[in-house]
């Protein structure tokens, strides 16, 4: 059976064939596998809350209407869909407090291999906050700020919000999503509370429901502005570094570690140790030394501090280990292929798992602990090194496609790069161009890849067209892999693709920030735990201009959304008040309420809505006609 | 099409026909719409964690062994009934924390509805937790009780275990327990952690996500067990009271109100304005006044502290409606049917809802608030009254069915009643009747109707079966509904029913009680929430002969277990330790590693396992085999 490789990445064409000959089943094989996919699942309607069930809507009418307790298609389709909100912000959460407790551990004094390397920004983290800043030291500043965010997974008075949604958004849209009771009061109590409701026989009505899923949603950008303001805090604030993504930064002659998931907490130890580590490594026979790598999430983290360079994103994460060269996957949380084991089999390839509630059956599991980072990390590497020994020279397929990537833009980074050329008020220039038309418009491309769609092909065809449309760009998590990979995240893809207007600012921009040439087509956000960064930057555009986020020109895609931490992105991205596209037909059209209730009702709540466009092409030139009608609602 | 209806309530079969006649829909048409029901999600096999499925693993090997993104059967499986005790334990610990926020207004003198009617009740918890009694006032020990609680939701050290798990079980188990690191240190934190770890791409390994989620239920337990020990303080413990059950406690001459759900914050309240407010209903032409009747757990409660007749279980809920005399079914929270608002529409009943994240399309709600309790349930009363003038006194149906029953042994009634026999050790009685045999051992019976059974039948059979051989039974939830409709909770049970020897116990305790004649046969323990009640007892006994709970010849059974709360509470039975069996097939069977982790490992890890056995009476031999090799093993 021919098998059908969706993806127009070049490195996934040229290994699959490897996995073919290896006898072995990528991510593609099983796609093909699965179809076609059960229809009921699909439209959202196939309900499993109890063991009544499994029930299921039939969606023509013609067999049952109502599941055996009584519950609806719209209840089974907003339950469905909200259950996949809180375990989104669950996901984003999880990864924040597991932060948070390390940082208040840093504080304490109890975590030798961690610091505050970013004083700076811990300073105005705690201003953020409330919390006074004058004449504390760094250690105690940080013990604060992380109990006062782990207040956001405590607080049980629910007419009070979350400290970091407070902190994070625009009056307007704090005052717009109280009004809706929208806004989470904790985090954890968020999620059980969902679970709770959608239980059998309790929440029925698909738009209580599906408010009540928007602020787990919201509980998640939550999660996730924590997670990311604390690793600035803890790893270092990102700035522009150059590097390069795809396949081909796996290197022969090194021994090739590839961190893998979504936590930077054990990937920056580790990009510690191989530097310690880096003589062992080329004593037993690497030339090169150790060569970090990153996949995923995890990637992006050390991708945008440290300049590590990126491999691959979710879809192709099996194509590393194809590679023969890869001689450890380090994997932490969320988006790993619990295939990777079998595969690396296959090879010499270590596959490490390193979390205690995210093991992978046939993967070796060293146990992490924050602890013992530095010993842990140093375990990895050497796992790593004994592995490079049994690597078969013969069976190495390493294929030479890589791009460069200027990346690590956080919000900072770019008023940073916006000071050079207005040091007084670095906003202005942005605000002044947005103006008078050089830019259009900003769109935030977030989200996964999913085997619906032609990985990253979305990503890229619609960031062309709103290039050339001179839309200013912005990226996280699998769709700045997409771009990465893809050769959209450097100064020739601005040339080549930008629009006039856009290719003036992005150039004057970088001229000025001494880049000797244009800012990259799109900008690195970072991790999709770094959504928060855009929302960052919005919100102060939105604060300069006393307006709210829907207001304004802005735009959100998630082209290839797949995993429940995208369910959530795109809902609160919702809930902020963005017009937000979805490539990936959500599973809810089998109930005309709930589709309608995202695409249309949800615009009347909160400014923002779901624009459903599989087809990149139109769904480009759909988000250039929503960016039109906004900038037309200013008067611009 | 005839509608097989599945059920041996006399009550179910007298009025399907009407809804026959009515055009209307119930359960058991809409269970037989259903079939066949889907064999991949009755397997536990299909996957819907992300937006690349739904997926789902073929039973016979022929289809794919993976899900796309490699998930296998078994970690599949697993993360399907992790999460289902994540919802479990969060609905049950929602109903609690409902509870303990009430509880700490109270104690700050805000709940001018609600108070601690059981202040030697609150005095023997604050003991159990720790907290100094001496010289506190009633309201200050409550606020102080509830505050220590809600830390249970608030906790971040991981290494702190939630404090009531803690001050609820034997020593010997906690240490079990401690040892598989499976006690958990916060009950919302450890749902969330349950969704986290089964999202997309992170737990993968079988073992690790059922101790995973065994940590879910046993903070199921934490979350079931505050919630009844704090509802005894506020709402003061069951002890003895005698009442009726089944549809014939609905009175054409009166104005019927049902409560319905499982949260008691209500439902206590209705039942007080009932008094105040029955002149104004005689006044509307109802001789008989205001009449409350009980549903599911919300009647549990009102039943046994009040001795509120109880109209039904679970499955036959719509039956009340149907008797065209119900005025008013008043709804809280879980295992409510969405059928309810389309039924009553055909009569003249009030469906009302009445908590803001449990509503239902088509039902009227009035928003109910503990500070405005007293005119939430005025505004339902009044509701009720008003829907009285619109019956059609042509269209009452109440069929003459209904039973004594003999309900509320708390585990502080069952002590009383064996302080009579031995004021000095009440629980010598209890273990000298062990011990000589009299008593062969204890069954709990909880859990829920399910339409894939015939319900009720289990219940009873097996009931009768572990009768005739001396075991004494416990019940909870739609257990105790099916015991007390069908007859097995008064005294003429316990004559026709019970073996020698435990109808010889049961008559000593019943005497000496006062209650001229023997216990009844099932000793109502309350709500599903109640299960805690049987475990407070267990412990009594464990401790007392320094023992673990698996040592004891205990045994659960949920014959008809059908909600996640039921699948919480099967888990954290197992966790302690206990054989329990269940009658329905729990949905991993399509997973080897899974069954076995359930069925046999288990017992290698907790002492307790899952006895699964869809047929009643072979179950009822597999559970007295059970209790014979728990006598053997302790020399008996």
């Amino acid at each position: 059976m021919e098998i059908k490789v969706k993806s127009v990445d070049p490195a996934v064409a040229a290994l699959c064939p490897v996995a073919e000959r290896e006898g072995v089943a990528t991510v593609f094989d099983r796609n093909q596998a699965q179809q076609p996919q059960c229809g009921f699942g699909s439209l959202g309607l196939c309900c499993r809350v109890c063991w009544k069930g499994p029930c299921r809507i039939d969606p023509f009418g013609d067999g049952p209407s109502e599941g055996i307790c009584g519950a609806n298609r719209d209840t089974i389709a907003a339950r469905n869909v909200t259950r996949m909100m809180a375990a989104g912000a669950a996901g984003h959460s999880e990864h924040g407090r597991h932060i948070a407790l390390a940082m208040q551990k840093v504080g304490k004094g109890e975590l030798p291999a961690y610091s505050i390397r970013d004083p700076k920004k811990l300073q105005a983290i705690a201003t953020r906050l409330g919390i006074e800043t004058q004449g504390q030291d760094t250690l105690s500043l940080a013990y604060q700020v992380a109990t006062l965010t782990l207040g956001d997974y405590q607080n049980q008075d629910h007419d009070v919000a979350c400290r970091w949604i407070e902190a994070s958004l625009p009056a307007k849209r704090l005052d717009k999503l109280k009004s809706l009771h929208a806004l989470p009061h904790n985090i954890d109590a968020t999620v059980a509370q969902i679970m709770a409701r959608t239980h059998i026989g309790c929440d029925a009505d698909p738009t209580n429901l599906f408010l009540g899923g928007v602020k787990g949603a919201l509980a998640d950008f939550n999660g996730m502005t924590l997670a990311t303001e604390l690793s600035d805090a803890m790893f270092g604030t990102p700035a522009p570094v150059v590097t390069e993504a795809n396949i081909g930064v796996i290197k022969a002659d090194a021994i090739n570690i590839a961190v893998n998931g979504h936590n930077p907490l054990l990937s920056e130890v580790i990009c510690e140790m191989a530097d310690e580590l880096n003589q062992d490594a080329i004593a037993a026979g690497a030339p090169l030394g150790i060569n970090i790598v990153g996949i995923c999430c995890t990637g992006n983290e050390v991708m945008m501090r440290h300049g590590v360079p990126l491999a691959t994103n979710y879809l192709s994460q099996e194509m590393a280990i194809l590679t023969g060269a890869l001689d450890a996957m380090v994997l932490d949380v969320q988006c790993i292929m619990p295939s990777l084991p079998q595969i690396g089999d296959c090879f010499h390839t270590e596959v490490i798992t390193t979390m205690g509630d995210n093991k992978i059956q046939g993967a070796r599991h060293v146990s992490f602990k924050e602890e013992h980072a530095r010993e842990n990390a140093a375990q990895i590497i050497r796992l790593a090194i004994d592995a490079y020994r049994r690597r078969d020279p013969n069976r190495i397929n390493i294929p030479d496609i890589k791009r460069t990537a200027v990346v690590g833009f956080s919000a900072e980074a770019v008023v940073d790069a916006l000071a050079k050329v207005n040091s007084e008020d670095p906003l202005q220039p942005l605000l002044d161009n947005i103006t008078n038309g050089n830019i259009q418009g900003i769109a935030l491309f977030a989200g996964c890849n999913n085997t619906q769609s032609v990985q990253d092909n979305s990503y890229q065809t619609i960031a062309k067209k709103l290039a050339a449309n001179n839309v200013l760009l912005l990226a996280t998590g699998c769709g700045a892999g997409a771009f990465a990979k893809g050769g959209l995240m450097n100064q020739q893809a601005t040339e080549a693709y930008a629009g006039d207007g856009l290719k003036a600012v992005l150039t004057a921009v970088g001229e000025a920030a001494g880049l000797n040439g244009p800012l990259p087509l799109v900008l690195h956000m970072g991790s999709c735990v770094d959504n928060s960064r855009a929302v960052t930057l919005a919100t102060a555009l939105a604060e300069r201009l006393n307006l709210d986020l829907t207001d304004l020109p802005l735009v959100a895609s998630a082209p290839e959304a797949m995993s429940e931490k995208a369910v959530a992105i795109a809902s609160w991205s919702v809930a902020l008040g963005l017009p937000t596209h979805l490539g990936t037909m959500p599973q809810v059209t089998g109930s005309q309420v709930v589709t309608d209730l995202m695409t249309k009702d949800a615009e009347q709540l909160f400014g923002g809505y779901f624009l459903v466009e599989t087809d990149p092409e139109v769904a480009g030139d759909k988000l250039v006609e929503v960016i039109r009608r906004k900038r037309a609602a200013l008067g611009l």
